[in-house]
């Protein structure tokens, strides 16, 4: 009975991490044992893709091992950290040894891509299933919180927005190649993980825009104790989105769509020119759509304007 | 849609934990901000419970939320850590309130017991599932590991074994009340904790019986490269357990039957008085029943013995 999900185990762990990372006892005891850096404080989150829910059950193997280490990723990238280590803990209905190689290759590429160690996890019988736990560092003091947006500072984006919306949507309609720029928005997100620590110091909020814009920067404005006055002209659209969805659907995908994983930033008017020149290295724009307000609730958004608005979001695909 | 979710969330993190335990942030924000002990270093560990195969999916929702923290944290025992933080994902096929209150009384109670602070997680859809990351600490260089075992080591055991099993034939014979003793070793397992800690120095190598006597001291017996003579008629066996079951089925349960928790540990002799004496002040028993030896393989359990073995392991209850 053990057999085959031992052997899935060993694929999920094939190498004992490098040395030098902090890593002292891997994968295969009872616990991995790690070397906190001193002097920085530890960054830890978790996330759950449930097949059907957060990804399509076809999804390529690759896509689902890629996707489910970079939701959780995405936390890491909205406080500023660098990501150290992960856990993974994977429910699989059957042990299909290709499906799990699939997986196995698409979760260590972005574990090598991001410097990140997989010290530990474990196998069990389920509806497919994957849990990510996620720790990195920051410098004491220094991780970005939601709830430190003041009243008249920017309302900055990274990147581009309803790409993720824009992907399912392509998905839904049969589109497979996952060099479809949508499509990999969708299946193959890219945490903003170094635009997050080159922002340090300059940002007084941070959010990843996992729910949707609108949501992610209620969650925000509600720490914060803020308001927000949105510019939805402003926005920055996916690339093909318009082409694939229309103007208004793509308006409306970029603000209600989530999964687009790109970075949601608070940051004063002053710090606006440092902050673009910190992400001019990685060829990431950065999008001043608003800014906040004393005034509680967003505005700028018409309500009508959602009238019809499919979600798109990644429940249930 | 997100309404009956967003309370649940809300149960599950009810109050900011106390100071002074190393947590900077806590739930709500993307990551949890934790502020690691210097000198020590980080143990930790994930497992993730699935409804029908880990537990019964009709079991108590407080037992529930006990025992999948329960079964994290006796990883970190079987390492002499110190509890510090956890994270748990949730996922559930409808948000029942009356359940979840369960749960997280279950949950909750179990922290404040093991000095846990529950630091972050999440809540998705989908079939019945916890997965659970634990964090702690122990002095670095200090942590037990499954690879010191050495031939002429004692093989000692805490407290008894078999109530793993017993206690799950007492549910699939339809017991229900938790005060029984069998039932209470299979849905409220009690972590070794304390023991853990305490056994610090005197242990040559540990691991937490999950699997089963047998398949955990193979576990033991490989990564130290040793072998195994087993005194299978010193086994401690589980209160009630001999009654339920008859002698021969309880030895078997002892053996073969999982869910246990108990600590199985790797002494030098010189070590085991002190160890004992370290354990007293808990009342827990430290049991020997056997050696480790340079020969590979376990000796003194007759294979034919096993032999109509009913499995009672945690696998599908």
């Amino acid at each position: 009975m053990l057999g085959e999900f031992d052997l899935i185990r060993r694929y999920l762990a094939p190498e004992s991490p490098s040395p030098g990372q902090g890593v002292v006892l891997g994968p295969g005891d009872d616990a991995a044992l790690l070397a906190p850096t001193p002097g920085q404080q530890l960054v830890v989150s978790v996330d759950t893709s449930v097949a059907g829910v957060h990804f399509p059950p076809e999804a390529p193997a690759r896509a689902v091992g890629h996707r489910a280490l970079a939701v959780s990723l995405s936390d890491l990238a909205a406080m500023g950290a660098q990501p150290r280590w992960c856990l993974m803990s994977l429910t699989l209905p059957a042990g299909d040894a290709d499906w799990v190689a699939g997986f196995a290759c698409g979760f260590h590429a972005l574990c090598q891509a991001s410097g990140v160690s997989l010290v530990g996890g474990d196998v069990t019988h389920g509806e497919l299933a994957i849990s990510v736990t996620v720790m990195g560092e920051t410098p004491a003091g220094e991780a970005f919180r939601r709830d430190g947006a003041r009243p008249g500072d920017l309302i900055a984006i990274t990147g581009a927005l309803g790409g993720g919306a824009g992907g399912l949507a392509a998905w839904q309609a049969g589109k497979r190649e996952l060099d479809d720029p949508l499509l990999a928005r969708y299946l193959l997100p890219q945490p903003r993980l170094k635009a997050g620590q080159m922002l340090r110091g300059h940002v007084s909020a941070a959010i990843d825009v996992s729910d949707g814009l609108l949501a992610d920067l209620g969650h925000l404005c509600e720490a914060s104790g803020v308001g927000a006055a949105l510019d939805v002209s402003a926005m920055p659209l996916a690339e093909g989105l318009v082409d694939a969805l229309g103007p208004r659907a793509a308006s409306q995908a970029a603000l209600g769509g989530g999964d687009d994983y790109e970075l949601l930033l608070g940051l004063p008017p002053s710090r606006l020119e440092l902050a673009r020149e910190c992400l001019e290295a990685l060829e990431l724009e950065l999008t001043v759509i608003g800014s906040f307000t004393s005034t509680p609730g967003v505005t700028g958004v018409d309500p009508e304007w959602l009238t019809g608005w499919q979600h798109f979001s990644g429940e249930r695909p």
